[in-house]
Order: structure tokens, then C-alpha cells, then sequence
């Protein structure tokens, strides 16, 4: 019988693992949050992924269990473990993933670099933090936020003044993590894969590219990147998941200072916007070594099939009633661009799908990746 | 709305699919001949290909018809033709696919270069063609063989009077194909994908290396091939595909003779055996080629990715109760392998998968890929 990966969330993550499954000849099923959701294709269960039963239920049916997101909520996953149920990655590293505090916390422990950081209850402690560091910093709410939401650089501690005021009403109460804002000539990613008996692969650490606080593309490898910088990323990726026991893949977001260091910025734990370009750039892809690793089989070459891959996302924007129409378009005029759409209703700023090109220059390969995503922009 | 494909027929050619219609938002759906077939996950009705009915209330759900394999009869492509669907490639070039005189006879009148070669209706017309053929000679049943099945060399006409015998109980009547013993070097495969507008992508000519009439082996380019090779190996393809009016795929067998002709052996107008490495050594794999073509999407580009590029097939054998127990093996000692399964139940000789290697060295290339390969035999 083949074996059965379940995984939690029905998001574009859990659709681009069906490919590699289709392949391996794996189960995969997917509990998704509604119906025609962007993996549907898989989707052999809707319900609420914060309702121990329904996962539960789920759960049994599966070999083992992982993620498309990291929001289910710690007393699900424990019903899961206490169930003798194979969850990968497991509670323990999934709680660093959904707490950034709690993430500063366990990265200072295993003496990872980072920015400088604290969690502040008040107005009064931010402020000091504010007059310690230039008069100004990065709050960051520590659950919920991703592609810029919940993050804001304040100049004066009243700027959070929503945010505090929401901490006093939130049963867990807590504290804001407020870091210092980095002097950073570009971000970086490093995605590394970890089975459950240790083994470990490395992918080259990248170049990301954001805007308003959402990846736009990936250069991979990072461009001008000096041996010395891929030893270090990979070192950082390595110790953080072994460190944190993490399963199958992490994607540690990093920060390149102007003075040459590298400290963390976040981290994921599941297949990572940043590795997309592992789909048709490197012999194994993020989402196949992530099912790799998640069932404990041996792990795949992380090794770029091509000098150079660019990937860049596409957008939902206000005109995009169908994505379909931009398609033929693309297509004739750049042959060689994969796309890849998530089957998702396009909305302003949504990621609906990315665009990977691979080959020898890298300007080159730039160009035609910009190209190829052109067409699908207002 | 996305672009709805419907595949008649649930094989491995089906399953493999699957990956590019969800990385192109299409809508893929298929008609299995029965349950738990290889693209069983993209099934959406179970029913008999022969029936004009299923076929048609299958079809009036999609926006194109294609098919995993050239069985469908012509009787059922008229009623779906008649009823204004789109089915690519269409009856009048899945005829020549579909017999092997009528083929023959197709292919002269386009002057393409093949064996020697005649229609025989009884033993005396067989032995006056074994008489000017030094006395050995191949037959083939014109319908339904492959992999070797339908095809014997025979060296007295007396050897084929079964076949003779069977031809006779046929309503159809008609007669066997005798082709001349080619004296071939090598067997290569030529593979063009032509969309209903006429724009034709082209592949590189590739060897293809048989056991027992069973594709065994593919290398790709083929090795040692000449310019010359590869301009008329090319030049012959899209001859073909343009002659027939071939949409989708169209892999063309061919022998390269110890005198360096080139002679046509069979077609195949679908994706096929010989391209598999395509989906790991090329831009476009031939499975998103032939979605794009009969959708009449533009083509992608065809280009390998890597120098060189081999598929080795995997046969099922007697002691295959599961290949997921040669799974870590081949996995653990070739990270670099690509494993593709068929979701099949393994019986001794069937094809339940493939394993693609790419890279730089031929030699090293072949290596790896038979190695992975080799897990899977007794």
C-alpha cells in the first residue's frame, strides 16, 4: 500500500506537494478549510484545522501528518501526539515557528545571530528600547503575522499603542517583540531539509526580493555570494534544525548587513515562498524533499540543476478576472518560463501563482523571468 | 474558468498529466477504464472507451479530448466529432496511428523513408515476399499490438498461418503487414508536438534501447549523432506531424541502418515511452507539451536542460509484491535519481515506472540512472 502523507491546510504549499507524490507514488490527502481550495485536487477532507477532533479524525487515516501553514493551534497537535501519531514538524518546533518571541528566545539559546531584540508589556519598556537603539525599531505582534501583517517600524512608543491595547484584552496577555531595524544590504533565505533519524540536505542560500513586505522574486543562488557567506548560511540553516529537532523543510529568512553578518530574520517550517525555484531549478524540489523527510526516506540531491534560476511571483491585481487570459500571452512569448498557478480567485496583492526560468547568465535569466510575470501585471 | 482537459484512458501517460495541468490551472479529467487505475487521482468517470455514449457524456464536459492510448475506436471519434468537440489528435490522424497497413500506406504517400514493405492476405503472398527478401521477414498484425506483442520475425510463411487463420474469423478481413528485416545499427525516436494552429516544437532525437520488444532504456540526444542525424531525424517528425495533421505529441520510431538511413518503424501520437526523460531533462516535458498542444496553447520551449539525459524503465517482476520496499534503497544510494511510479499493481514484465538521471557526463549519466534502476529488479 502506498504510503499516506496527510497534510493539514488545502493553501498552494499542500497543492505543489502533489506533483512530487504523484511521482513517488504516495497517498497524498489533504484537509483543507473549504472547498475548492488550491490544493482541492488532493483534498480528501474540508474542516476547521482548530477543531482537535476533525484533525484527529483526519490524522488516523494518514501515515504521517504535516503542514501547508503553521497555525494549528499546540493543544490539537498534542491530541495528535498523544495519539501515537507521526507530525512532522513536531509541536515542540512548530511552537518556535508560531511565537516570535518565543523564536528570539530559542535562537538566542543555540547563540544564532540576530538582530537585538525584547519583548516589551508597555509603552514604557518600548520606549526604552527605542532610546537604546536610534530612536527607532520594528514591532512585531509575535502570533498571526505573515507577509508583512503584524510587523510596523515605529519612530515613538505610542505607534503601538492598538497593538498594546489588544494585548491587554487577549486572554494569553504577553508582551510585542520589538527589534532593532538592521542596517541590511539585502535578505537571504537558507532552506535546509531534516528527516526525523538526522539526515540533512542544504540548498544554496538565495536573494529575495520584497515589496510592501511580500516576496516578489528569488535569485538562487544569492548573486556575488562569497564561499565564506554560503558556509555560513548553511551552517546557520543546519544548527537551527538540528537545534530545534525541525522536520522536514525549514526556510530560515536572513539579513545580510552592510557589515558583512548575517542574522535571522524568521522562520518557516514547511515548503518556503523562497524555494519555489527548486521546482525547475534544482534536481530535487522543496516540495518533494519535504515529503521526503516528513515519511523519514532518504533525502534527495539539493543540488541547482542550472547556474542560475530566478523565480517571481504573480499577484492578484484588481483587473484579473481570469488568470487564463493572460496565459497564451506569456506563453508565446517566453517558451522557456514555467509557470505555475495555485488555482486561487485573484485578488489585489494574493499570490495566485510564480514564474521560474533557469539558465547560464544571470541578467538573462532575469530578464525573461520579468518578462514572463509582465504579462500577468495591470 | 480553467481550460478543461478530459484524457480518455487512466494509464501512467494520464497520470504523468497530472503534475503540468496543476502547474498550468488546468482542469484535467479523466476517463479511467476502471478504479485504482495509474491517474485514478485526476479519474472523474469510470466507463468503457468503446461506448459511444460514456465517451460522448464525458466529452460534452470539457473543453478538448485526448487520450492516453490510440484505442479509441473510430466509430466513437465520429460521434464526438459529429457532436462539435474538439479531439486532438483526431480520427483521421489516430487512424494511421491505429493500423499499422494503413500507416505504411500513409507514409509512402508522404516519400518518408521505411522498410520495404506489403500487405499479404495468405501464405503465398507472405513466402513471394520472403523469397525477395532473402528469406526472412518481420509480421505484424496491423491492430492492437505493442510492446512487441502482434510482431514476429518469421523465416517460412507457414509461421504466421495462425495469424492467417485469425484474419479469416475477422469481420474486417484484411491482411497481415510484412515489413523487411532491417539490418539497424541503433533504434531511435523522434518527437515532435504540433498544435491545430501549426506550430510545431521539436525535440532532440534520442536513442531508445530495446529488451524482449520492450523499451528498456532511453539516452538523450541520442550519442554520436551527427548534425546531419539530428536535421533529418528532426525534418523527418515534422514532416509527419504536418502530412497527418498529427495535434499533441508524435513520437516517431525510427531505425538508423548500418548504411546511416534512417527508416521509419511505428508511430505514436500521444506521449510516449521515449520522452519520459523529458520531464527531467528538458524545459518542457512532453506531458505539459501535449496539454499545451491540444489546447492549442503555445508551445514550450523543447530544449534539454542538461547535455545528457537517461530514462530506464522499471519492470515489474514476480517478486514485486511492493515497490515501496525498493524505495529507500534506490533513494539512499541516488539522491540524484528521479523516481517515477504508476500507482500499478507490479506483474513480471509490466512497466511501473521510470527512473530519469541527468547531468553532464553520458557515461556517468547512464551509470547513475541504471543504479537507481537496479533496486527495483529481483
Amino acid at each position: 500500500m502506498a504510503l499516506r502523507v496527510g497534510v493539514v491546510g488545502g493553501g498552494q504549499l499542500a497543492r505543489m506537494m502533489i506533483a512530487p507524490a504523484v511521482e513517488l507514488g504516495l497517498d497524498l490527502r489533504v484537509l483543507a478549510e473549504e472547498e475548492r481550495m488550491a490544493a482541492s485536487l488532493a483534498a480528501t477532507e474540508v474542516g476547521d484545522y482548530r477543531d482537535a477532533d476533525t484533525v484527529l479524525a483526519f490524522a488516523k487515516e494518514v501515515d504521517v501528518v504535516t503542514f501547508d501553514h503553521e497555525h494549528v493551534p499546540q493543544d490539537v497537535l498534542a491530541v495528535l501526539v498523544d495519539a501515537g501519531i507521526a507530525v512532522h514538524p513536531g509541536p515542540d518546533a512548530l511552537a518556535v515557528a508560531q511565537d516570535k518571541l518565543v523564536m528570539r528566545a530559542r535562537l538566542a539559546e543555540l547563540g544564532m545571530p540576530q538582530p537585538d531584540w525584547a519583548a516589551v508589556t508597555g509603552p514604557d519598556e518600548l520606549q526604552a528600547f527605542l532610546d537604546a537603539h536610534g530612536g527607532r525599531a520594528v514591532v512585531k505582534t509575535p502570533r498571526g503575522g505573515y507577509d508583512g501583517k503584524g510587523v510596523r517600524v515605529v519612530g515613538a512608543a505610542t505607534e503601538a499603542d492598538d497593538w498594546f491595547a489588544a494585548l491587554a484584552e487577549d486572554a494569553r496577555g504577553g508582551a510585542l517583540l520589538v527589534e532593532e531595524l538592521v542596517d541590511f544590504s539585502r535578505e537571504l533565505a537558507q532552506q535546509v531539509a531534516r528527516r526525523p533519524s538526522g539526515e540533512i540536505a542544504v540548498y544554496p542560500v538565495v536573494e529575495t526580493i520584497q515589496r510592501d513586505g511580500v516576496c516578489a522574486e528569488v535569485l538562487a543562488p544569492a548573486p556575488k555570494a562569497s564561499e565564506r557567506l554560503l558556509e555560513v548560511a548553511a551552517r546557520i540553516g543546519v544548527e537551527i534544525a538540528q537545534g530545534l529537532g525541525v522536520t522536514g523543510m525549514l526556510a530560515v529568512e536572513l539579513f545580510e548587513t552592510t557589515d558583512e553578518r548575517l542574522l535571522v530574520n524568521e522562520l518557516a517550517m514547511r515548503p518556503h515562498n523562497s524555494g519555489h525555484w527548486t521546482q525547475d531549478g534544482a534536481v530535487t524540489s522543496q516540495f518533494e524533499q519535504h515529503l521526503r523527510a516528513v515519511l523519514d526516506l532518504p533525502l534527495g540531491d539539493s543540488s541547482p540543476s542550472a547556474p542560475w534560476s530566478v523565480m517571481v511571483n504573480v499577484l492578484g491585481g484588481p483587473e484579473h478576472d481570469s488568470l487564463d487570459d493572460r496565459f497564451a500571452a506569456a506563453m508565446a512569448e517566453c517558451p522557456d518560463a514555467k509557470i505555475h498557478t495555485y488555482g486561487k480567485a485573484p485578488r489585489p496583492g494574493r499570490k495566485v501563482g510564480h514564474v521560474n526560468v533557469a539558465g547560464d547568465d544571470l541578467d538573462d535569466v532575469v530578464y525573461r523571468a520579468r518578462a514572463a510575470a509582465s504579462f500577468f501585471l495591470d
